[in-house]
C-alpha cells in the first residue's frame, strides 16, 4: 500500500548532508537502492538523483510499527524517512559522497512499494540495451544514464546563458514546415485541412536562420529538433538535436571566435577540461595531407607521407601505374612495429581494402635494419632506403603505403591509422584535441547525379579569391565553410553564407538548376535576399554527439532521454504503431502496403 | 551591386553609441530606414535590432565616390559606414534614443540594394495581415515585432537560468511518439520503415515527464514544442510552445511557491512589474460564484451575487421556475448604468442568448430611485427593493439577472461582466493581477459520450478528502489541480499526479475504462508505476499566450516568428504543400482525395 506524504517535507537531498549536519533532524526521500538486516539492525542505502545516503533502522528509535515497515523494504521501493544525522558507527565508507555518516530512522513512510526490477538498477549495467530500453523508465535510474543527462542538461544551460550574454536571441522556428526535395529524405505529415498536402519536419533550421538574418535579428541561436528519415546508422537517430547559430555582419574570425569562447567555457563548466585557444586551425588540403581526414582525430602522430617522388622511377608497378593515373603514393610510420606478425598486416591489408584500396604495400624493418617487404623484390636495395629514409623510419619500424587516385589513398590510410592507433592503443583517452577544419572544397562531383553538388550546401560563399574560378574550374573552387572536429569527430560545422545575388545565381548554374528550379526550391529566401540582406554566418553543432564526448559514452542513445533504435522505433512505447481506420480517412490517405500485396 | 564588407569590422550596434563616444571613430552597419537630401547634406537613419542613428553624409567628408553612393541610397539597403560621431547639429530628437548625437560618415560600403518592399516597415504597421504574412521576412523587422520576439527570448532565457538554479533538470522528450486515441486530434507521420505504421506528434510531454519522475530525475523542465492538429480558433497554433514541469516528492504548495517565484522574477526582468506574492488563490467554487468563471479578470469587480433566496418566493416565474429545476437566479450590478438606452440593453440581451440564456432580466434604477425594469410587473415594489437591496444597489445603477441552471447563469453572467467591462472601459490595462484557482472539480460528466470525462487529465489526484467521493458521489469530487490565471486568460495549468495504483485504477473504473483498454493506452505508464513511484505534480504555461499578455499583444502571431494562419498554412513558405508521387510510394500510403473523387 502505498502511504501518503501528508506532513512530511523533505529537507535534503541525499548527498546535501554532509558531516556539517550531525545532531540535526532531516527528512530525505528517495528509491531503496539495498536494504540488509544485520543482526537486528537493517541498513538501507537510500538513492536519489544526487547520490546515496545511509539509513539505520532499529526499534528502539523508529518504534515497532516502523520497523515491521523496514523489514518489509526491498529494492526500488519509494520512502521518506525522518530521522537523525549521526557519524557512521561503521567503517567509513570512501566510495559515497555520504560515507562518513548515517541517518537514524525515527519515522518510514512507504510511499510506494515496488516490483523487483527486471535487471538491477547500477551503474555501467551488463544488461543487454534492447531489454534496457523496453524498461528505459528503468535504465534512465541508473547513475551513469543520470549523470549523462545532468551534463546534458547543464551544457544546454551554459551554452544558453553564454549566448544570451553574446546577444543571440534564441528564436523558434517552425517544426511543421515545406518540404524541400533537396538532401536527406524528410518525414511527411499529411494535412487534414488541405487533403493531398504534407508538412515536412526540419532537417535544420537553416532557411529560417538565414531569413532571420534578412529580417535584422542580427544574433539567432536554437537548441533545435531536427529530423531526417535515413537509414539508420549506429550513431544516428531520427530525430536529433543541433546548437544553431547564425550572426550578421560577420567574417570567419569572427564566427571562430566567439564559438572558442563558448567551447572554453562549456568544457570547462561542465568537466573542468581547459581548452587552449585558439584551438589549431588547418586546411581542409592539409587535413587530408597529413591525416588522410577532413576530421583528423590528432591526439596521436603516425601522420601520412606523400612518397610520390620517391618512388616515382621505381619498379614497382603498383606505385607507378598509380602515379601515371593521376594518383599518389602515401604511407604511414608505424612505429616501432616492425616484428608485426604476418597474419596482423594481412588483417591490416583487409581492413584497407575495405575501404576501396587493391591492396595495401608493406616494409617491415627489422631491428637489425633488414628489410620484409611485400614489394622489394621490384626495388633496388637503394630505391628502398630512399623510401625508409622518407618515411623517417628507423630500426624496427613498419611502413604502409596506398598507392591510388588521392581520394582512396586518403580514405585508406586515415581509416588505416585510425584502426592501428586503436588497436594498439596509442590514443590518450584524457585528451581533448579540438581543430577547426577550414577552406573546404566548394563542390564534390557526384558520379550518381553527373554534377557537381554542394560540400556543404548551396548558400556557401565561395573564397573570394576563388570567385574566378567559378567560371574557369569550379571543381578547385574552396568555400568559406568550417568544421569544428574534437577528437576526430566533427562535432559542428558552417559556413558563411552567400549574399549577393550574381554569385547565388552563379551557384546554382554550376549546381546544374534553371533560375525556376532554383525559385521553386527556395524561393521565399531568394525573394527575401532582394529586400536587403546583411552579409552573414552560422555553425551548428550535433548536440548528442559533443554530449557523447564528454561524457565519454559510446553510443548517443546513452546521453538521450528516450532513444530510438536502428529500425527508428521505441521499444518502451512501441513507437510507431497502427493507428485508427478513422485518422487515416480523416487525413484522406490509406496504405498501400506492398508486402500485403504480394501476399 | 554588393560590395564585400573585407577590412571593415562593425564597432557598435546602432543605440549602443551615446554622446561618451563624441569624438570616436566607429562602424556602424544595418538597414536605411529612411534617406533624405536636404541642402546638399545627405540625413539617412540607419537601422539595426538595437535602434535608429542618424548618419550625415557630406562630400568633404566622405569623397566625391562615397557622396555619390550616398545620394543612390533608398530604403533597405544594407550599408556600413565608418564616420565620427559628432553632437548632433541640428535639433535634438527627444524620439530616438540616440536623438542627442550623429555620425559625419567618411566612408560608406553597399552591402546590398533593396527593391522597394511591399509595405512600409513600420511600427504598429496598418498593412493587411495577410500580406505580411506572406512577406514575414519584411514583416518581422518592424520595431514592434522585434521588441516582442527579444523579449521571447529574453522571458525563455530568464525561466531556464531560474528553474536551473531551482535544480530542475531541462530534459528533451521526443517529438515522434506513438498516437494516443484519447484528447485533441494527434498529428501522425507515416513511418517507411514500418510501412502502416505512425508516429505522432506530441501534444504535450506529460506521460513522458511523468516517467521521468518514476526515473528518479527529480525536477524536470522543458520548453517544449506541442502539436495539435484542431479546428484553429483566432489565438491557436498547429504547434506551439509549453513551459512544461514536474517535481518529485512534492504538494500542491510547493508546485505553487517555485512558480510565484518563478514568474516574480519573470516580470521583474523583462517588463519591470512587480508581481506581490503570495499570489491571490481561489477555489474553483468561488471564482464561479463571484466570476462566473475559472479564469477570472479580477481587474475590476461587478461580482456576481447569488439572489436565489431573495427571489425565491416572488412572482416572476422565469426566476421561481429557474430554482425549481435546480438552478439558480443570480445577477451583476452595472454600477452608474442605470440610463443605459434600451437599445444597447438589448445588445446586452442579445449577446447573454448567444452563451445559452432564453433571456436576461434586468433593473434600471433611476437617480432619481425609480426604476425600470422587464420583470417589475411580476414583483411587488418591496420584492423589488429587497432584490436591489441585495445587490447593493444605488440610484443610477443597472442591476441584471440571469436564472438558470448554474452552468448557464455563470456562463453568461461571467461573459456579459467581460463584455460590459470591455465596452465601458472599466479595466486598468496597467494592472496586472494573478490569481490561482484551485480544487477543480474532477470529472465533468460528458453528454456526448454518456460518461464522466477528466477534467484535467485521467492522472489527476483527487483531494485527500474527497477520496470517499469516488464510491459515492465522484462527480462531488475534487481534483488536486489548479491553474494560474492573469488578467482573465489561464496562462498556466497543472495537477498533483496519482501515484497510488489502487487510486489510479478506480479513476480509469470511473471514467469507463477496462483495465486492458487502461493499459493499451497508457501501458508503458502503468508498468513504470509498479517498480516504485514517487509522490509528484507539475505545471505548464503555454508559453505564446503568456508572451502575449506580457507584450499587451492581441494575438499570438505577433510573438511567434513564423506563425501559421487559420487554415493551418503559412502564407511564406506555402507550407503544406503537395510531395512527389515517390516520396509517398517510399511511405507505402496514397492519396485518397475525397473531392476529387466527387468530381
Amino acid at each position: 500500500m502505498a502511504e501518503s506524504m501528508k506532513g512530511l517535507h523533505r529537507t535534503h537531498r541525499c548527498t546535501e548532508i554532509t558531516n556539517a549536519n550531525i545532531g540535526e533532524e532531516v527528512t530525505v526521500m528517495g528509491w531503496v537502492q539495498k536494504s540488509r538486516n544485520k543482526g537486528g539492525i537493517i541498513f538501507v542505502d537510500l538513492r536519489d538523483r544526487s547520490g546515496i545516503l545511509q539509513i539505520i533502522f532499529e526499534e528502539a528509535d523508529v518504534k515497532a510499527e516502523g520497523f515491521a515497515k523496514a523489514e518489509k523494504l526491498r529494492s526500488e521501493f519509494v520512502i521518506a524517512v525522518v530521522g537523525k544525522v549521526v557519524a557512521r558507527t561503521g567503517a567509513v565508507n570512501e566510495n559515497l559522497a555520504t560515507g562518513d555518516i548515517e541517518i537514524r530512522a525515527t519515522k518510514l513512510t512507504v510511499l510506494s512499494e515496488a516490483q523487483t526490477p527486471p535487471f538491477p538498477i547500477e551503474e555501467g549495467s551488463k544488461t543487454k540495451e534492447e531489454l534496457r530500453l523496453k524498461y528505459r523508465y528503468l535504465d534512465l535510474r541508473r547513475p551513469d544514464i543520470q549523470r549523462n543527462l545532468i551534463l546534458r542538461s547543464q551544457a544546454a544551460t551554459i551554452v544558453r546563458t553564454f549566448l544570451a550574454e553574446e546577444g543571440f536571441l534564441e528564436i523558434e522556428t517552425p517544426i511543421l514546415q515545406k518540404s524541400t526535395p533537396e538532401g536527406a529524405r524528410d518525414y511527411l505529415v499529411p494535412s487534414r485541412v488541405h487533403p493531398g498536402n504534407f508538412y515536412a519536419l526540419p532537417q535544420s533550421p537553416q532557411l529560417f536562420k538565414q531569413l532571420l538574418m534578412c529580417s535584422g535579428y542580427d544574433r539567432y541561436f536554437q537548441i533545435a529538433k531536427c529530423f531526417r528519415d535515413e537509414d539508420l546508422r549506429a550513431d544516428r537517430q531520427p530525430e536529433f538535436t543541433q546548437i544553431d547559430m547564425e550572426l550578421s555582419f560577420v567574417d570567419i574570425d569572427d564566427v571562430i571566435d566567439v564559438n572558442e569562447k563558448l567551447l572554453q567555457k562549456l568544457f570547462k563548466e561542465t568537466i573542468g577540461i581547459d581548452v587552449a585557444l585558439p584551438i589549431q586551425r588547418m586546411t581542409w588540403q592539409e587535413a587530408m595531407d597529413r591525416y588522410g581526414s577532413d576530421k583528423p582525430d590528432t591526439r596521436f602522430g603516425m601522420e601520412l607521407k606523400n612518397v610520390s617522388d620517391v618512388v616515382k622511377g621505381c619498379g614497382f608497378g603498383v606505385f607507378t601505374g598509380a602515379l601515371e593515373n593521376g594518383g599518389s603514393v602515401r604511407g604511414i610510420n608505424v612505429k616501432g612495429q616492425g616484428a608485426m606478425p604476418r597474419k596482423k598486416i594481412d588483417a591490416l591489408v583487409a581492413f584497407a581494402k575495405d575501404f576501396g584500396a587493391k591492396g595495401l604495400a608493406y616494409l617491415c624493418i627489422g631491428e637489425d635494419g633488414s628489410y620484409k617487404s611485400s614489394f622489394s623484390k621490384f626495388m633496388t636495395e637503394e630505391e628502398l632506403k630512399n623510401l625508409a629514409t622518407s618515411m623517417g623510419a628507423e630500426n624496427g619500424d613498419l611502413l604502409l603505403f596506398a598507392a591510388d587516385v588521392d581520394k582512396v589513398v586518403y580514405d585508406v590510410l586515415g581509416n588505416l591509422r585510425l584502426e592501428i592507433a586503436k588497436n594498439l592503443e596509442l590514443i590518450d583517452q584524457d585528451k581533448y584535441n579540438f581543430l577547426w577544419v577550414t577552406e573546404f572544397p566548394l563542390f564534390e562531383w557526384s558520379e550518381e547525379q553527373k554534377r557537381f553538388v554542394a560540400m556543404h550546401h548551396p548558400f556557401t560563399m565561395p573564397m573570394e579569391e576563388d570567385l574566378e574560378l567559378l567560371e574557369t574550374a569550379p571543381e578547385k573552387a574552396r568555400a568559406k565553410a568550417y568544421d569544428i572536429v574534437l577528437n576526430g569527430t566533427e562535432i559542428g560545422g558552417g559556413s558563411v553564407r552567400i549574399y549577393q545575388n550574381d554569385v547565388q545565381e552563379k551557384m546554382f548554374e554550376l549546381l546544374g538548376f534553371t533560375k525556376e528550379e532554383a525559385y521553386e526550391r527556395f524561393g521565399f529566401l531568394l525573394n527575401a535576399f532582394k529586400y536587403g540582406v546583411p552579409p552573414h554566418a552560422g555553425l551548428a553543432y550535433g548536440l548528442d554527439r559533443l554530449i557523447m564526448l564528454m561524457a565519454k559514452e559510446e553510443s548517443i542513445r546513452d546521453v538521450i532521454a528516450f532513444p530510438k533504435i536502428k529500425d527508428a522505433s521505441c521499444l518502451m512505447t512501441e513507437a510507431p504503431d497502427v493507428v485508427d481506420e478513422k485518422q487515416l480517412e480523416e487525413l484522406e490517405i490509406a496504405l498501400v502496403l506492398k508486402k500485403k500485396e504480394q501476399e
